[in-house]
């Protein structure tokens, strides 16, 4: 199919589809003539995972083309994708050299230790982890930084069905968009109920939509 | 001091510094002559909570400008902050009217009524969440839309310690800061110990640095 059809199918405009040709997320169609290329169905399924993965899961365009070359590469392995889409949904942060950074970094290490974790520095989740509880510090936010151990205790459960949920070794190609799919959409999914979760949280503590502290909406 | 200072203080570029004002995300400084303006130590504070909602908290600039706003504003609500804060933190999703997305609005009315959430379609969360696990749907993840529950359990937990770290009524002004930088860090905290934790449950699974599947890394 041309260009035009492959739009029409998955909903998505001539201009997007170009974008990520440009970007290198859609590989290219093959040219049926110097100036028009044909798509296939692989095209039209790889494009839905493009805009699930962007659209829904929150991907930068830099993050989808990571995990993307994840599934395209037949050497990667489903742990090392498991990383690339771990690393795709993380925040990117600079390291501040100051004293609250030491005591995240302390904070940071005697939880791993504490909870028998088997993970390292190199894990980008520590420095992030590390970088965050610094922020909170400095910020005002010592009572959230003081919920490490509920935030760590939750996604230990959470990881633990993740893990065993998407890697599953049948079929390798299908396989490694799963873990992908799964990691990626499964992080918004848990924004998303947090979400929900804090309202009935605040309901609970301050009854039904009366604004704490009396203020109005 | 002049812009020069306050970039050498918050080690901000002032070229940054001019966008955020363009952007309305901080305050313009008082102008001494037709061409030049001081800022003070508010500013100082201001432009640090904006690296930290955004470089840290992964919030994009109109995100930031929009929880700013709530800081910024004397007639917001505790409650009401928490609401915009959880609104910066999530995906923007479009809905797709298909068969995968009247599952999954089954499916998210029911895991409410379940747990007893006090929360309603118009948590931007709710809406959120039938699209994640619609998509999920779509791209070979039921295994993880499965885990609806095991998700939601571990925010519930999650959300009740928030809720009682964050909203905490003495003065105002700090409270809505403190609510705001809360909610969003917590969000990066969450999602680096969930990466964290995948490694480590998948090393539980898979045996130290070894890759599941047997391929390279």
């Amino acid at each position: 199919m041309r260009i035009g059809e492959l739009s029409r199918r998955t909903d998505v405009s001539v201009a997007s589809i170009k974008y990520y040709l440009r970007e290198g997320l859609l590989p290219p169609g093959e040219l049926s003539s110097p100036n028009q290329a044909q798509y296939d169905d692989a095209h039209v399924r790889r494009l839905r995972l493009i805009r699930a993965l962007v659209d829904v899961g929150g991907l930068t365009i830099a993050g989808a083309r990571d995990v993307l070359a994840a599934v395209d590469d037949e050497q990667v392995s489903l742990y090392a994708a498991l990383g690339r889409a771990q690393d795709a949904v993380m925040t990117r942060t600079e390291p501040v050299d100051d004293d609250a950074t030491a005591r995240a970094e302390k904070a940071v290490a005697e939880m791993v230790e504490r909870r028998g974790w088997t993970t390292s520095e190199t894990n980008p989740g520590w420095r992030t982890a590390v970088d965050v509880l610094a922020a909170l510090d400095r910020h005002g936010g010592e009572r959230v930084a003081g919920l490490l151990d509920v935030y760590a205790g939750a996604m230990e459960t959470v990881a633990e069905h993740e893990v065993a949920a998407v890697v599953d070794t049948e079929q390798r190609e299908r396989s490694i968009e799963r873990v992908v799919t799964g990691i990626v959409l499964g992080g918004a999914l848990i924004a998303a109920l947090r979400g929900m979760a804090e309202q009935s949280a605040a309901a609970a503590r301050y009854g039904g939509g009366a604004a704490p502290g009396g203020g109005a909406v």
